[in-house]
């Protein structure tokens, strides 16, 4: 009765071909932004007063792509992170994975609209609101993600410190209540909801804390 | 005369490549739906008055990105869990595997007609009708390959149980009737299309059943 | 002074990552095609009288879809069986592969061609010549790599059967002259031009022949 | 305390997954190429009397498409040949190498503005400089790249050779002197700097050097 396949533990998978098919939607989404960095039209660059100063009146556009594409990167990297501990997978988590993949693969749209339309004074504000929702989108999911996994050591190493885990649960709940605060104050003070962004992003860059092992497992395995 | 190379068995190969392939597949297509939200035109945000209401215009083009991007993620989760059980491919399934894979990539096109087009009450039933039909695309070759691997345990585990094999057939024949009534039904009456559809995406959710293993082989290997 | 990897021989490399990255082109290329079927604008739809006319209308699109997927399909799987045999690579067969993939990448652009034109009168021989060259242009750089592959047992097995080898070239330079007839001919008779094309179409679904071993090497390693 | 996981060594990690997400970037990057070649519209094939007109005047554009495809399969192959002996990363070398493979996804866009405007007399300028900015654009990351993988053996193998490593950074200074000479002389000699991007891509052609390694470990591990 039993399968005969010796990997085939029913229920819980080995998240190898998750990494797989998410390293594929990371490489995508984040080669799909140039796209979104049009080619003039020759009418666009009459209006322009010719191709060079065109492409200098691009510049929102090319600091949507830098910061999307690093951002992206950033997820990628720390989706990696995720999945040393995270180490087992099931059909719950890859559906909620596919909503975490769904808000990342959305980045272009929001990128795109902001490039198009930060410099014109009457768009600045839904511009700017555009892309703090597209920022938050991804975190909502990553919350789910974790919470899920880690509750009574779910998904993870049943050694793996509980305290690591409660950290890093405050830390997109911080993230999600920044954002929340970036998209609200966009409204009315969208310089303010941009160097919020701007510092999240920066935040970013710093390295992941490395994972932390108790010596004894403190969790129970459903 | 045979071959050097110790995994090469003559027509049979294992699903290796054809995953790694079908996963860069699925990871395309799942991606390349945001590019069929289109940015818009400044004569578009001035007929729509303005850019927020642009954007929250655009729910039928969100909707559709949500409903296509799970279906394609689910897919793609099946079609893993197929693999783990048609554990060998041939050049007929390989053909075959093209032709529901071109069902598969061929989603991004009814999703943009139907979020381009469902609030159009001119067109809303042909967009209904379009999305109804991708829909049921890939559902008619995923049948044709489960059966082409079926008959006579040709490329699944000689110990493969018949019970479930004949279910799964069962489900998809279902499937298939269904997605038949739901485009018939988008003709006349286009909002119970759309509500079959919304069910079968809702059952889409379900984790699919666990492969069942005879003790004893009871088909014959071709 | 020799490299402390145990798999690092000089010049000589395994396929693995050639592999990795043709897997991903060509499942990119292939998935593009879809974006080459146009969502129709308002006045697209009008001009046909309607979405559904414009559906129908849209039928060479369809057909140069369904053709071109075919052919890069069968073109991946063809490299597959290609890279059984020819297990090593170096760098001049690097070079001349990326020659071999950017013509399978120019497929999307004679497909989307064709799927426009065809039903022009004026511009329908244009449309099937264009649709012949991207049909050859892949053919001479996989004659290229395996006349470079095979010269002297270059890249293949030393006991690679060389009357398997020579009915592969000539298989190659088979296609290749019927493709340049077919683009000859396009221009006068562009109704055997299609027939031409359909026919090797069609041949491309025979599963390729199973490669020949000798009992005692018959080539000299370089 | 520690990780369970054996291959778990904190801050550095091996590359294997570096080089999975990189080829998928590279393999969409050189298919989005084909994008930039634009269907033409009925009113441009009027303005170029004729469909067969219209394809041979898009030249330039073939030409790029070449350039281009053969820069990205070439930046592909030496990103290989330089992670076969960079066979480390951790947290900054992977933010670097997102740079990097910002500048390189950034390529199809250059290319598009070369193949768009470089038979327009008033634009030729712009157009030749904008290709080899962007031409530029990879080379300071990957100038980056190597001198912190190199620096004090930090990322390569204890015993790789300081010869070797000095050559390849003088090369890397080499390239990024000549580009930012042929972006400077794009503004008065755009044939001059033309030509100089023709000569560094057949550079490119030639196969990299060998990595030599040392008998004993002269570099010190940090």
């Amino acid at each position: 009765m039993s399968s005969p396949f010796a990997e085939d533990v029913p229920n819980h998978r080995n998240t190898q071909r998750l990494e797989a098919f998410s390293d594929g939607v990371f490489a995508i989404a984040i080669t799909l932004l140039i796209l979104e960095i049009k080619i003039p039209k020759h009418e666009d660059i009459e209006r322009f007063g010719g191709l060079a100063s065109y492409l200098t009146h691009l510049w929102p556009s090319y600091l949507a792509y830098v910061f999307s594409f690093v951002m992206i990167g950033i997820y990628w990297s720390n989706h990696h992170w995720l999945l040393r501990f995270v180490y087992r997978t099931n059909h719950t988590f890859n559906l909620l994975h596919i909503f975490f993949l769904m808000a990342v693969c959305f980045l272009p749209f929001p990128t795109a609209i902001f490039g198009e339309f930060f410099t014109n004074p009457a768009l600045q504000i839904p511009a700017i609101t555009t892309w703090c929702v597209g920022f938050f989108l991804p975190i909502a999911p990553t919350l789910a993600l974790i919470l899920y996994a880690f509750r009574r050591h779910r998904l993870v190493h049943p050694r793996l410190n509980r305290g690591f885990m409660r950290n890093l649960v405050l830390k997109m709940v911080a993230s999600l209540t920044f954002s929340l605060i970036a998209i609200a104050s966009s409204f009315w003070f969208p310089m303010i909801a941009l160097s919020l962004m701007g510092m999240m992003w920066l935040l970013f860059f710093l390295p992941p804390a490395e994972p932390v092992y108790d010596e004894e497992p403190t969790g129970t395995m459903e």
